[in-house]
């Protein structure tokens, strides 16, 4: 995605005091003391423009999302939305995944989405994809036992190296789709501003819903 | 596929003494007799015209295969290939998969190969494709520990099904390709009719071994 620059974005964050929190990491192991409740917590990696976040939130007011992302410039509409429908469950975190775990406590989270995330195509970017083993090992650690991996993305060599990085991982495997637009579903799908776009083309879109073995 | 009636089919079979086994159920726990040796024996169910199981016998001589499929008239080809060939390490049967443990005993088969199979597209036609479980089980009882069954297929229906078919047999994957033709393999992929047919029309092939867990 090409982005626009925006000057002083990362101070404009700053305003959405409610919806943006500027030092996530005070915060690890406390997290349901930010929501002031024991709903579960959601959290989305990449979320860009908030669509998905914040359609998840409105649609389940008892679940917590916490969407991650690095861009500032990008995330400046998902806290106005946030805003803009007064949402009490939705936080925005700009944190590098790589480093994760300086955010979340060991069995913190109840479900990760990974939305279309950046394929890197060149093989020898693999270790960058979010499926890659290393973060699989992060996710691993924050997520409660049992806990799922949602994931979805519109392109065929990422799906297939995820898909295989799940197998080799010894991860549990469910709801695997090719072509998730076609399917019955007996879940409302929350689309992304990727999906919609892809989905529009004519292009299939991907999911699988894995999870860790017991711990 | 439309089959061309060939009258007599079923009697001509009978002409290829050396690569048509009518009566496999007397040779079930003693394949090995069969070829007079110990190589591990592969089988493809559903080999239509031959192209793959042939193909496979000419490339690995030290391996036996035999080819399984149900109508006379295609698997003519097939018999007459091995025959033109002098193929030594290829047998062909005719037997309904579902009754596939009459055939072979318990860990008798080193490796399944399931090429193009029907998809069976219709839902309530699901029992009857050939990773539905009821087969899945008759492969665990047939195929020693820890050995492979090959999927291909063109269908992408078919293939979202095995996936999800093998995920929730809790089935070991690998190798899951979502365009075979694509990849740069470690293998020689030899085709089959489908597979050229379909490839050369752009359509992607997919692919995916799995195992059982240890018995």
């Amino acid at each position: 995605m090409r982005i626009r620059k925006i000057k002083g974005a990362a101070d404009m964050l700053l305003e959405y005091k409610e919806h943006f929190i500027a030092n996530p990491e005070v915060n690890k192991g406390k997290w349901k003391e930010v929501f002031g409740n024991d709903n579960p917590i959601y959290v989305e990696f990449g979320g860009g423009k908030g669509k998905f976040s914040t359609g998840m939130s409105t649609l389940n007011p008892n679940v917590n999302f916490i969407m991650v992302d690095m861009v500032p410039e990008v995330v400046l509409k998902a806290v106005e939305k946030a805003k803009n429908q007064k949402l009490l469950n939705f936080r925005l975190i700009l944190v590098d995944i790589n480093t994760i775990e300086t955010v979340f406590e060991e069995n913190e989270i109840d479900r990760i989405y990974l939305n279309f995330s950046d394929p890197w195509p060149k093989k020898r970017h693999y270790k960058r994809r979010l499926t890659y083993k290393s973060f699989l090992d992060k996710y691993e650690l924050i997520l409660k036992d049992q806990s799922w991996i949602h994931f979805k993305t519109d392109n065929r060599g990422l799906f297939q190296y995820s898909l295989n990085s799940f197998a080799e991982n010894d991860m549990i495997m469910k709801n695997i789709s090719l072509n998730l637009h076609e399917e019955e579903l007996d879940f409302e799908n929350v689309t992304t501003e990727y999906e919609e776009k892809f989905s529009k083309q004519g292009m299939p879109i991907y999911r699988v819903e894995s999870k860790f073995r017991k711990k």
